[in-house]
């Protein structure tokens, strides 16, 4: 039958992050997962071993660097220094959620860009190629000499909200939570042929009653759209001033479901009636969130991890 | 009177992109220019000639790498080497125009990342330091592995319309022209204490009559602000939106004026009343487009090359 | 007076792991240490804040990379590449104890060399040059490029047994805890001039009571020497094997007081008089260990910092 | 028919300075282009698409860095980014010509060696390998550090000349028509059979009458030999010096056809009665030079790519 | 037969240290070795040519670094530089003696680390693997980036001695000569159950007859372990100290035969009844040696090499 | 007095190849040698030890790299090791003679660049500036990315004959002894107004009696002119050449002396009046060779360095 993408040299490893994510993606290829010990020694360093051969293999370690971020990160430094001393042919970095993706730039002097110190960490200790899944700024990607894959989930949720959307357009309305969000919330605007809004939040840290809707949502169905959703004050507070706006109904969608502490309470006391993630992130369906829903993003990373590993295009995974 | 920035070890030098902004550079911070030559041979090769000593100097090149980009490029990369190769203690890079920067991630497959690459480029010819102003993206920063010290314009425009605005703030609307540059427009908006607008320009190449204003500028008069002006037609289809949405007045602001052809008239067609730009590119007067007035950046500039060189904070050029 | 090392120039900045010990440090060279603030976001992302102008300076970071190692590692790094980009002159990183230090040769197959991987992050992150104290392999110097200054501890722990041994040299023996710690043992028993003995656990993980002393301890005072105290069993065990061979009195002697979970139970359980320890780790006296004293290497510290600074040869620190 | 050296894996592009040479080379291999296009935007800035996947592809790029020398490295530096992001297994640089390969030294204080900087740019963008034609001077390889075949025209050449000549050796003579190119010609002579004479122009800026010729040419058919026709005033002047000197005939042959402005000329007004090019640049024949004959080097070229692609040795490729 | 490790891709070299060990090792995996010329011209420097195509192929070149080191490392730097740019696919440095592997650390202030310099100038140079035998420290594969595989020696002195310390262990001890390499000891003594003894010689430059022996070896076999024989004089006066101690018999095994002037005249003069030693450096049998026996270990290099080639896993071969 | 050159920062080290020209460089700027040890050890592995402090000092470590090519090599390699880990502040090579400049192109398929890969090594090891004395090829400065200070030995040269030359430039020819250095004789030439002559040598190989003169040098006073003076064997044939053609007088000035075995033989025999060398290698007086004289580098060496420490421009050196 031709090319056959889960030969013996194509090994997918998962470390303390991803567990759950990363035996989605082996599933959804057929494949099984590499076989290494993750230990932390009472003095809290992490051994790592790797149980099986890797000797020639291309490898793919699929580790997200969420919380606890340091120890997520180390994880996967040691990992990729472990796999280049045993030989493996080509390392490749599975990151479905990329941690302190938000340090990309010094905002005030004499901050580091902590982003890309992230990435040169990991070019050095020995990566050959990296995966993301929709990055906060695609200006990431040239944070890395090495190839970077970034997949979109944008796909995802337009096919989701896609049926009931056409019914009438006119209806809806995509809204960006923060004026520096604009062009994602574009994105899923094009996709639907809806109308775009933004919640204005520059002013809130003095006084949230200055917030405001830049467009006009009275009487439509508002989709958030967000990349990361983290102590969820964003969102919410979006999600009240749209309310106060004349909103009719609010849905908040997101690609990686941080949910730092109080999280939970500020999204559940907000006016949202569903709040739309992917699995980015193991562990959220865990919070019990009042009106959260799943998309996984395994099929589309699988396919991504079959398509490289077998040289073909990725361009077929952008299309709805 | 202490240390004393014009001493023998700051040699500022221009190449040919930057002949008039760099003497206003140095002239601002009581310096003359070193002496170099940049010839081009027949055969379109370029050769750059040092003709003091640079040994144990710290030097700074200022160089826009402006039409035309590649030359101005190469200019810029062969005089890094020369420096090297002459000893100069540092070599400091300033780019008041940073060319290719609008290519800073792959928009589409197989795109490159140029702006990245010209980054690396610098650095491997051999520059130690880089000094821009309004950079398009602020992560461009994290491109380099060298210190880069990012210029603002905004407190200058700021200043300009300071007085003007503060009469009756209610009068005026900052107006991003298009939906991906809202954080910039935030930024001035914050600075007069006005409201803030977008053009949403993502449907204008399939229909221009389906562009749209969000937010309300009935009445008002409308401050576009953008980083790059280079064919004018974002600035002009958002004049002309604004326009029909019942804005009053127009004035548009913006930190590089690349003018490629066309650009001229599509401003001078529009309903534009004035045209704020820096001189930050070289021979902007020469285009002698209506309503055009010029501030000038090199007085920042100069600023900010003798802070580097005396090792005194950057942070007081932010303010306004 | 000549050279003046607390001038402007040497700044010294701790992070979160050796906050008193650099705070002595400093104080011993008579200086005050660099603001800056590294605060834990919500979801674990650390965020460093150097609040007071680098450009220029020569700074040394003080930081063990003790528990959490992950955090404290990432907080080193993240501070690097600050530094890096305010400009500092030089990057000087200071680690009174370098985790992961262990992991310094693939012990098993597919073993990561975790040591040198640190080593490799430190220097592609900006470090200059580092400042180590009493490393677990003195190979550990080779896995750098950069100069690294590795200060003894031997000295401290010799000048406070000199005059009691020396009444009678006969009475005491100097004991390795293990077969792999004879090099450190036989340093201190020829300061010492005492004779020298091993306890050999190779055998201990099958069968604890074929663990044996090599080397006559019958009737003797006993020092035993070893780096590193993690779960105290390697010294608790020595001190059972040593009192069962007819030791007169046993005290421990120790640089880094690592203490994981169990270990003061465990010290505390052997015929162990008493425990000497450097404070190259914060917080152990809080640990309240019974026999504990501590000898502060921060006077050595600061000795060197100040030697690297006024560019003085290091060699006299090695004298007893 | 065993291996085969058009399969998929093998793609070659070309940019816009050897469109000609690259279809030549491709049909002489039996394969097609890659389709790739290049735009220069409006303000000059050059942008690349590859508009085929090369996933795993061994690539090679066809461009020869002639006029405009900066446009065409600026694309190719491009080209390469792309590459490497796209991920190509490698990435075979093609430079029929090399540009600034004059300037491989520091002729002057404070010079640039511009030469070696675009060696260093082509290996920090990406490249894996290169493969050039005759380069100016041999020891060009060494600015690499990865692999450079460089190929000989000097037996296109000899094999043009080797009939005529044998049937009389002794009335041919073979010139260099400087005295820093005599190597070049001893190796034609040497292939031949004949004599060697030198046109020593190091006078001829300040009095061309001081020119002269070292060896006897007095009734000889003279084959003056060159790298690089540029202006044609070295080949012009000893052409015209070796007709005084009693020349019976005279052709040139060179390697690189450049023609800057006014060289047509010079070359038309000489007693020279052939002149012998390879096509390494497009658009020779273009210019309608009196005595312009082609050699093509579109053979030797794809002769060298698939014997790279394939493994097989070069040697036999340097052979009459 | 499936997949066949003497292919024409792998390719062994020899250089001039290690033409017998070279030739035994290809022997042992049924190739022959490549050909190339190692010439030295008159003025000493060597010149290599590699007599066949190594295009695409995986190179071994088989090099001890022993007397006269500097001439055979310079041998290695080459004939790793002309593979590189004669496009060899991977170049593996197999190196059965590390030379300058005890300089691995600064013992005194201004030292070098000459063991990671060399580590350094072979990565710099291009190797992209690295084998080894019985490395002085463990420690020194963390010196490389590369992927470095060491092999033991100890399985094959276990197995020599294996039957005859079975009958009664009690009989035997396995002795270290000096403090520093009880581990290396410590290993035999677990392979062959029997006790372990230190002769500790710290005190035998002022005063030899302070040596002494930690543990009991009155009556005792003694096996001598070390891994290199380079004066002779550490293993002569353990010899001698042990046999005053009241040891019955004495053998040394050792990794490496060094045999620095005066060496065959120390350890015949001292109470050694046999030295056991390998083949990694040529030549040691012409010594004539009283009581020496050689183990070959190119059966074990062989199979390693062919392992890496064929992607193996290497662990079996640390087993007895 | 202004600036002081040889005030503590400037260091200048000897190693074992050029004790004497750096002794006479060192008396010539009124300095004096650092202190550093090079011991061989009985195995041949070089040690070297500092024996003074070099933290923050600017360090010049003169050695050719002559005949024992490879011995020397190491111990600078070492000796830059070991001064950057004692922390010199910059390590500044000086070179009088670059071993295996030479092999500076692959000549022949699948040769080394050795020339090349010497410069990577001083690179990697971490030397920092190199100093050199007439390059074999100019082209070699481009070999490395760190600053190349070439000097040239022509001014000495020509001042030497001068005097004696200006008054008939009829008489005196200069030649270049084979086809390869006829731009180095050509300097020659220009300084003193004389013709110019080549000694074609490319057949000698097969057959001795074609070569032949190229020029007329029947009746003069002939200079040959080479760089490197090795077996004596080019200069000789030239001499014999000439002699034949019916030179009146034949002397020989040459950089280096490096005379291989044989050499004195070789030269005494030709029809060579004198032989006109520098010192930048050690020993060439102890050859006693007829005719020889000896013109000293060391002021010019001196003076670089000198100017070097100062960061004076370099320029005035190259004047006669």
């Amino acid at each position: 039958m031709g090319k056959n993408y889960f030969d013996s040299k194509l090994k997918i490893f998962s470390l303390n992050a991803s567990q759950e994510l990363a035996k989605n993606i082996a599933d959804s290829i057929g494949t099984e997962l590499g076989k290494c010990s993750v230990r932390t020694f009472s003095d809290g360093e992490v051994q790592i071993n790797i149980e099986e051969s890797v000797r020639g293999d291309h490898v793919y370690v699929i580790q997200a660097t969420s919380y606890p971020v340091n120890d997520h990160l180390l994880e996967l430094l040691i990992m990729i220094d472990a796999l280049k001393r045993a030989s493996a042919k080509s390392i490749n970095i599975v990151l479905p959620y990329y941690g302190y993706a938000r340090q990309d730039r010094t905002a005030k002097p004499r901050e580091p860009i902590t982003a890309k110190l992230i990435a040169n960490l990991l070019e050095k200790a020995g990566a050959n190629r990296v995966l993301t899944l929709d990055l906060h700024a695609v200006q990431l990607q040239g944070f890395f000499d090495i190839p970077v894959d970034n997949l979109f989930t944008m796909p995802l949720f337009a096919k989701y909200f896609q049926d009931e959307v056409q019914e009438n357009e006119e209806d809806w309305m995509v809204v960006s939570p923060k004026n520096s969000g604009v062009k994602r919330a574009r994105e899923l605007a094009t996709y639907l042929s809806t109308g775009l809004a933004i919640v204005d939040q520059e002013y809130h840290e003095k006084d949230a009653s200055k917030d405001y809707v830049i467009g006009n949502v009275s009487g439509k169905k508002c989709i958030i759209v967000d990349d990361i959703i983290n102590t969820g004050g964003t969102c919410a507070i979006a999600a009240e001033v749209l309310k106060h706006a004349g909103a009719k109904d609010i849905v908040v969608v997101a690609s990686h479901g941080v949910f730092s502490s109080g999280a939970k309470e500020k999204l559940e006391q907000a006016p949202i009636s569903k709040l739309l993630l992917t699995d980015s992130i193991d562990g959220i369906p865990d919070k019990h969130i009042r009106g959260l829903e799943i998309l996984t993003c395994s099929v589309l990373m699988g396919q991504a991890i079959r398509r490289i590993h077998e040289n073909q295009p990725m361009s077929p995974l952008f299309k709805l």
